[in-house]
């Protein structure tokens, strides 16, 4: 079942009916304030972390589902409705919502009367901009109300949902012109200097900022008592649930159009100009008792935002603006093909998603309630393989925030946190994968820009700039962390968990509640990763060439060295004889292997292990590759291992904790599918390749919306494994590194645009059908209209490149860097 | 406005109207397993842990208030409704709820239906129990459909309300029976133990536990889909949310009575006795996958708690057996007086809010969320106040934990958590008051009880064995550490604050979010508490008097002259002239004086230096109560302090972040109000000290209900003082040390009958216009009817007491320990 579809065009995926089987956001912001927004208006909004400055409250997993958000209702001719169906579930003439590239425009209409609400966050200004044209579309004049509403959070996420004996005490506002500007001041009288308004460009004919007042106390956001009374209570929030609601009352006569700019924002005051004065008619909490006059907040910066953005020509303006951001960045890397679902996915959605990803890292989504706060160690240096190509100067200065985590014997902490940047010391380090990860992002980087530079950039150990030396040697000492850190069998040893943070092998945890990644009980000394192994492999090469380009000749050979023997050793003791093993337990003991009861194979080693050519020369690869075919492929992708693991398994953690079929125990867990794909295109599989990539790829189910549930525009973390009653539902969109590794293996290893140190590689791997694509591409400051003919119908195989009409050897492109577009046309076969 | 009425006979509250001011509850459960119990059915469950093992889920602060509860919904002639009003406001013809001791009942009827549920949680029992009756009052037969409905809980609170990536995917259920019986197991197959049972004691029609499949997507709680359709979808959870649902039909000739039984049970399974077998029948979430068969959860312990309760007829022995316990309990302390409101609350509700901060502390009420897990050191000793009289062994061992998790230098963790029993060490200690209610509760608990032999047990201190010592000692280092943290006036070093937690000297704090408790930035060495020295000398007698009784005479003494030194400061350094002096600031400055700003007066030092009799020579007693009356007493009761702090003031922290005239800020903060009470009590000020107590008393404003919101039969912490806007609006009921504090005031102060060490004393101090009043009273193993006269209308003074007939001298009861019942009459005069 469909509920929209992908206007390619405007890129917008048009969502036609409300009533979606899961609420389907899209994200405003890209700066500092961000917004969630789904396709009925919920969500919330907060400026720079979600679970420290949160703007609106929103409340997860209620019911029903999606209540918060930014809701317009309108009262016409004594009838209420919520022109974006939700809260009131409002029958509706009409009903539509584009999501776009960082704004979404919600259309209705109602016996007679138009409703549009475009929402962005615009660039330049903390806040997000609700744009709200009515149209009286009926043959008489109409009388309107309109009533908005917002609820402010008090500002710290996780305890606006625990400390009530002190927050229903708190609550405090202001009120300006009358009841066109609120503003939400909660603890702003003590430590905050940062308030949030929320504003409208007409006169009001009331207003309300205490919840109880507007809603009645028994009432959900579906029945405010104050829009079925048609009338604002005018109240003035003290204590309790503040919140925003303006009532404007509108004429509109036959085919009138009027507009109307909300605009939600945040403001800050130094220190020394918290306070200003109080304009003429000003309402605040604490006044409303005579006699008091209490200093009010100065409100300086809102008047500045509301005259950049509160008008519908500034908010117009703002929104070209902010289209013109998002057509400059996506057209870095633009696909045409004849599979539409495939060129809008690599062209477009797949990388806003990356964006997505860069902007929030795991914090906020309709999943992650934006209360934890890290970012991964591991989860940014693969997000950043996303969005290199769009944002590389933010991603070389990501790398370096990420590389000052790392600890001075070349382990990492697990995370870090986004304001600060310091490492999290409750999660501490060891987990043994992280140190190699920034190989591969810094080298992604390199790859990219050509900006060796970086390499000697100093960058602090432990964030101490007494500890700070070479990004270089960052590197070397993430490449020594591993070597150092050898199991008995010469593999890796796995620490407190490798990539899969569910494959708890250190710690024996019993009590429940208890963290499977941190509780440090168990020691063996013994457990080893094939999968570390294997990432080892694939990432030391571009260490060793790394090496090799800054006159580093000895330190490559060693690497080397290195490198060749962990794959001998993977070979030696990471093989099954069909597959490779998954890992040694505390016990010495096997994983993913067929000696095993459950969990006999993984996809992970085997993906990665091929991805990094270990066994393309003796038939291993080829092997393993078609045990995960046979043994772990659906028709919704490859689940992580089988069989699930029936039991808790003490010694191997939080894999085994969760019910087959889900998660990390047996669900297809989207990040390492691609994996498969980019081994696949190792062995020239062009057709495989492009089916493992098809089957996670959301354009492809979109018309089994019912079952998948998720996004159809956006890759999800999870898709339920067959060994789970909902085999083919999807969990957890937005946030996963899915994102980034589809991009990989969709840009660089099947349309097969590859940057390496020299250029930028064609190698594409393609099923024989797909007649050719074409790909823009910027690559170091030129741009690159590259089109690729397999009228040959072959999987994989360039035979010839004219560039700019002539041709060249060998299927590298040079960095031309001369800003200017450069014709490619490739042909395969 | 009122909302219902005391039924006294039953010791009921009748709430008649379901859309009281704010959800009013009661609380369910005695022992190990509680509930919170509103008057339209909502709140929710737990076993021990509100935190750690929460069986159903309860959405605070959302829009309908008090959403999540045990729901039934009727189906009569295809119109559906929900008898408890909520969720669906449904329109009832007779509505009443009766929150008695330790079970409610709501009754109500609708179109010829009616409906009662009796809710409790029995004694011996891990469950609440909803036994409900079904009456045909109509003159035709009905078809009657019936569905419950609860929501669990993943257990831990906290993670179900943040967590979704995970717990969106661990959901797991198991159905019996048919579905009669519904388990809840999610995280049983890997560390947990235990699950919930929600069964019912006849056959039903259909079942659900998948919250979507019964209400829809985008339905609240006030319109299930499986309700209106009629039909149960038998859906099976696995992941989102679980739920339980039974789908029961009844039929029912006029005047027939249906009775059910609900059961919601709490079942542990030893380690090695987890699993069980599957009943024919048997539905699991992760068998639905064909194929698999997979262990079933142990079902022993759930089937003996329904066959132990799952009856009406076993239900109503449980509930008989329940109001056994209740009236014992209370007949330990009885009232009789002309002045009912005083003597339902001092004989009945304000025991019965002592009984359930003894059960509770501050872990869960509609304001305490229950994810905060401490004990309060302070809390506890005050708490033990309220209910040493009703349960002196359970005091004795709640002294033991306490005392257990005091430092080696006298100080003490400021929380502790109640299942490890150990003290706190994010919180840690430094709070200087703490030490001294260790005394205080000590004492009360030996003179009520006159068992000296607790002083003579081994108590750890910091919860090492090692470091045990007698009890005794513990009182000898919690009196020698405020005399060994002494400041520059020879006043007690406040530390990080006293009583008053947001009197917070030595914490300059900047940061929003920041503790004002716990970041120790400025250790002054100066700030000094008037507080802490006026507690030394209320609590320091009784240490003395213990060391006098115990043989350390030299103790003693040295104790009094501290003691009298103590008061000699205090009346030179703690007094500003017309009243006592609050505490000096991190820069000596003085708080609570004319000399100030704002906060020239406090409530707290004036109070208590009164109650421990500093002043009562020289006029400073009077002259401070006074001063109170004059500028803080308002008809709501009496405010902390005067003028609120209107600007956050760095240098006294928490008490200056709130809006003037809330909490601390010159909020009516109850548990204080009763210090000034027995103050009063000690100047013989019989009328002002029964105003003092009225004044926050809820009984006496049942009236008010509107204004006030809280429920009529218990306290609540705090009351909006007249600088705030909702000036009468009380705060935080039920979980205050008010309860313990008022107790004390109106039991020992006003009625005046005072355990001390010889005997129980009588000395009341009444108002003039109060003719008498009777007391039965327990007291050392006998019972003693107290009848007190008052005819000559004095403030205080006893002219002749007869103990069974006799006159006696004095008015020192002895302590008979007989087991009998004797007869007192008391004349004042």
């Amino acid at each position: 079942m469909k509920y929209g579809y992908f206007d390619d065009e405007a890129r917008e995926y048009v969502i036609t009916r409300p009533d979606t089987p899961y609420p389907w956001i899209n994200y405003l912001g890209c700066e500092n304030f961000y917004g969630l927004f789904s396709n009925t208006s919920g969500g919330y909004c907060f400026y720079r972390d979600a679970r420290m400055l949160r703007l609106t409250r929103y409340r997860y997993n209620n019911a029903p589902s999606d209540t918060g958000g930014r809701y317009f209702y309108l009262r016409d001719a004594g009838e209420v409705w919520t022109p974006s169906w939700m809260p009131m579930k409002s029958e509706l003439d009409r009903y539509e919502c584009r999501h776009g590239m960082g704004y979404s425009r919600i259309s209705s209409a109602r016996k007679g009367l138009a409703f549009s609400q475009t929402s962005f966050v615009p660039l330049g200004g903390n806040c997000e901009i609700h744009k709200i044209s009515l149209t009286n579309e009926s043959k008489a004049d109409k009388d309107i109300d309109i009533f908005s509403f917002i609820e402010f959070c008090l500002w710290n996420a996780n305890d606006d949902m625990t400390n009530f004996q002190r927050n229903f005490s708190i609550g405090e506002v202001e009120i300006e012109g009358g009841g066109s500007r609120i503003y939400h001041k909660t603890e702003y009288r003590e430590r905050r200097n940062h308030y949030a308004v929320w504003a409208v460009n007409a006169p009001v004919a009331g207003f309300d900022t205490d919840r109880q007042a507007f809603l009645g106390l028994y009432n959900g956001f579906d029945h405010p008592d104050a829009v079925f009374a048609g009338k604002a209570g005018n109240s003035v929030a003290s204590g309790w649930a503040p919140i925003g609601s303006h009532h404007i009352k509108l004429h509109l006569i036959p085919n009138e159009i009027k507009t109307l700019v909300f605009t939600l924002g945040y403001c800050e005051n130094p220190e020394d100009q918290k306070w200003g004065t109080a304009e003429d008619g000003l309402l605040s909490s604490a006044n409303l008792v005579s006699g008091k006059n209490l200093p009010v907040i100065n409100k300086a910066p809102a008047k500045a935002l509301l005259e950049k953005f509160g008008s519908p020509e500034a908010a117009d303006r703002a929104l070209a603006a902010l289209n013109d951001y998002w057509n400059k960045l996506l057209s870095r890397f633009t696909v045409e093909a004849e599979d539409k679902r495939m060129a809008r996915m690599a062209g477009v959605w797949n990388q806003y998603q990356c964006m997505v990803t860069f902007n929030m890292s795991r914090s906020a989504s309709y999943f992650e309630s934006g209360i934890g706060r890290g970012m991964g160690f591991r989860d940014s240096n693969q997000d950043l393989l996303g969005f290199v190509h769009l944002v590389p100067e933010s991603a070389r200065a990501r790398i370096l925030d990420i590389a000052a985590t790392q600890l001075p014997d070349g382990s990492a902490y697990h995370q870090y946190q986004p304001l600060t940047k310091r490492g999290n010391n409750e999660i501490g380090s060891g987990f043994n994968d992280d140190p190699l990860w920034l190989i591969c992002g810094a080298s992604a980087y390199i790859k990219e820009t050509g900006d060796f530079s970086i390499l000697e950039e100093k960058v602090p150990f432990d964030n101490n700039d007494a500890l700070a030396d070479t990004l270089f040697n960052h590197l070397k000492r993430s490449f020594d962390y591993t070597l150092s850190h050898l199991g008995p069998h010469g593999l890796p040893l796995i620490g407190r968990a490798d990539w899969n943070d569910c494959l708890n092998l250190n710690c024996f945890s019993k009590t429940p509640g208890e963290s499977f990644q941190t509780t440090a009980n168990y020691e063996s000394g013994v457990a080893e990763s094939v999968l570390i192994a294997a990432i080892f492999a694939f990432v030391g090469p571009d260490y060793v060439e790394i090496c090799r380009r800054t006159g580093r000749a000895e330190e490559a050979d060693k690497a080397d060295k290195a490198i060749a023997l962990m794959i001998e050793t993977v070979k030696k003791h990471g093989w099954d004889g069909e597959w490779f093993l998954r890992a040694y337990d505390a016990h010495g003991k096997k994983i993913g292997s067929h000696e095993c009861e459950d969990g006999q194979i993984f996809i992970e080693s085997n993906g990665f292990a091929v991805m990094a050519g270990i066994g393309l020369d003796d038939g291993r690869a080829e092997k393993a590759l078609n045990s995960v075919k046979e043994k772990l492929d659906t028709k919704y992708g490859i689940v992580l291992q089988q069989p699930p693991y029936k039991e808790y398994h003490l010694e191997l953690g939080e894999i085994s904790s969760y019910p087959p079929g889900y998660k990390e125990n047996a669900g297809i867990f989207c990040h390492n599918n691609p994996w498969v794909t980019i081994a696949e295109t190792r062995l020239g599989h062009g057709s495989r390749a492009f089916e493992t990539y098809t089957k996670i790829c959301p354009a492809y189910r979109e018309d089994d919306s019912g079952l998948r549930r998720m996004e159809p525009y956006v890759y999800a973390q999870m898709i339920a494994g067959k060994d789970a009653p909902k085999f083919g539902e999807a969990k957890n969109s937005w946030l996963t590194g899915t994102a980034a590794w589809t991009f990989v293996s969709i840009s660089q290893y099947i349309l097969g645009l590859r940057p390496v140190y020299d250029g930028l590689l064609i190698d594409p791997c393609v099923p024989k059908d797909m007649k050719g694509f074409s790909v823009r591409r910027h690559f170091r400051g030129a741009y690159y209209n590259i089109t690729v003919d397999n009228k040959a119908g072959v999987e994989k195989g360039v035979k010839s490149v004219t560039l700019d009409g002539k041709p060249i050897k060998g299927a590298l492109l040079p960095a031309l860097g001369d800003g200017k577009t450069h014709e490619v046309n490739v042909i395969m076969g």
